[in-house]
């Protein structure tokens, strides 16, 4: 039986440039990117090249790039390390979400809410789009931060995100965007979305497992939860996972070329799927956006 | 020229076994696997191997081991996420830390000190061995968490971790020790040390980067650091590093039968490094505890 994988929303077959990368640099860049010998100074040189490649595929400096081991930590370090840090910076402890976020994010609210912020959610509609009326009421006496996901991980609706940021920045809120479901699937511009910190996973990405990056903004303060080292700019630490790292820049680097070509296919197929099932499926309820929205980018 | 490579206490060239597992499982077990398809079956029954060798290797059950992203994770889960949840069942609002602890538990320790726990950091003798006596006044009133490191990262001192584990007990205290210096390069058996929670990293043991493992005794709670999906028996969010995970239970298992046989191998050279450096570098002072002091496990 030939096997059709439908649940890239989930997880990605990693790509063959990802594989290579990550099985070529565990075997030789297995040394501390901070110490100073020469296989030392190998896994530097890579790390580096990675952190590069990163950023210039999603249009950001490369020191605005703080690698993570995957997703769900991303939107931990925006959500819970931004929020702290308005705080620290005199913004008014309340934190803004959709109520169709990703449970990382919902949770990280949901610890802050314990530490004593306020934490609202924000409606949708019957296409999962969060209602920005709601935003410019919850946000009209200050806020710390307000996290608005790019892309709906359940139906694929793509988020208002950046007039979203533009209704949070002008109350002076810290604007996070969890941008997991669009990196390596359309094209994400991080600095055109008005956001502050947009969250990505590499395996959601075609990379591999056990990484992915927050994007912060130059100036942008978030308070590290994973205390330990000084690496990534004191903003994350433990050793960098460079095999993983490389495998995801080296996914983004491919996927940056196929998403333009890939799009008409993948419109293609979802079209089919739209038509076909409803007409062999009684009953059927779509949810989500309507085709005509989906796939929209930055 | 000849590469001797020496720096092991920061981080192991991944075993043969280890990078064989994960570049397999990164190819064929991609799926998520907690779905119910046939590739994601394949994914969770992978996950569940990995887990009870890595149990097997430490002397644990598969249920205790918790998998991370790694050594610093592992040490900030247990050392916060065990001091948050010994303060809700009404322990005393009190840390107690070696002064050598790896950077992980220190900044672990200070974050918990900005929620209002108090912190003592307990002093070591020229040998880098902690102050049992240091330990026994600083638990006397009671103490939610004690943390002392199994082997020293600079030095390699084995600690006294089985007597400090006894103080702290009789307080009440949860006990945790970072071993992420001794797994993989001594046999632990974490249940014979008599501490609750044991943190290991993948790759300071021959394992992948990305991936760790804290062990929490049955019946211990952990609150969540990294927060978000119910994985991890709902101790650690994110999408499990399958292919990292699965070789570093590759790797733990096949150093388990090579420690020994390799162990008066690197006794010899121990040696040989400690009387023929003496002789060649001028007043060269030697940190750390004597010779015979080390390499012992538990």
């Amino acid at each position: 039986m030939r096997e059709v994988y439908l649940d890239h929303a989930s997880t990605t077959p990693p790509h063959p440039a990802a594989l290579e990368a990550t099985t070529r640099l565990a075997r030789e860049a297995y040394a501390d990117p901070s110490r100073l010998y020469g296989r030392a100074r190998t896994a530097r040189i890579e790390l580096d090249r990675a952190r590069a490649t990163t950023a210039q595929v999603i249009g950001a400096r490369p020191e605005e790039i703080v690698f993570t081991s995957g997703g769900t930590e991303s939107c931990n370090l925006a959500v819970i390390g931004g929020a702290r840090a308005a705080l620290a910076a005199r913004k008014k402890a309340k934190v803004v979400v959709s109520t169709v976020e990703h449970t990382a994010v919902l949770t990280a609210a949901r610890m802050l809410e314990a530490e004593g912020f306020e934490v609202v959610e924000l409606p949708v509609d019957g296409a999962a789009t969060v209602s920005l009326d709601a935003l410019r009421d919850a946000v009209a006496g200050g806020a710390a931060l307000v996290s608005v996901q790019h892309a709906n991980q359940e139906v694929g609706t793509i988020q208002p995100v950046a007039e979203a940021a533009r209704i949070a920045k002008e109350a002076g809120a810290l604007v996070h965007t969890d941008a997991c479901m669009t990196v390596g699937h359309i094209p994400v511009r991080a600095g055109q979305l008005g956001v502050d910190l947009l969250s990505a996973s590499a395996h959601k990405s075609y990379g591999p497992k056990g990484t992915g990056f927050l994007w912060v903004r130059r100036g942008v303060r978030v308070r590290p939860t994973l205390p330990g080292d000084d690496r990534e700019r004191n903003r994350r630490a433990g050793m960098e996972n460079l095999p993983a790292i490389a495998g995801m820049a080296a996914a983004l680097e491919a996927r940056d070329g196929e998403i333009t070509e890939e799009a008409p296919r993948l419109r293609a197929l979802t079209e089919r799927i739209r038509t076909e099932l409803p007409r062999r499926v009684e009953d059927l309820v779509v949810h989500g956006a309507p085709i005509e929205a989906m796939g929209e980018s930055a």
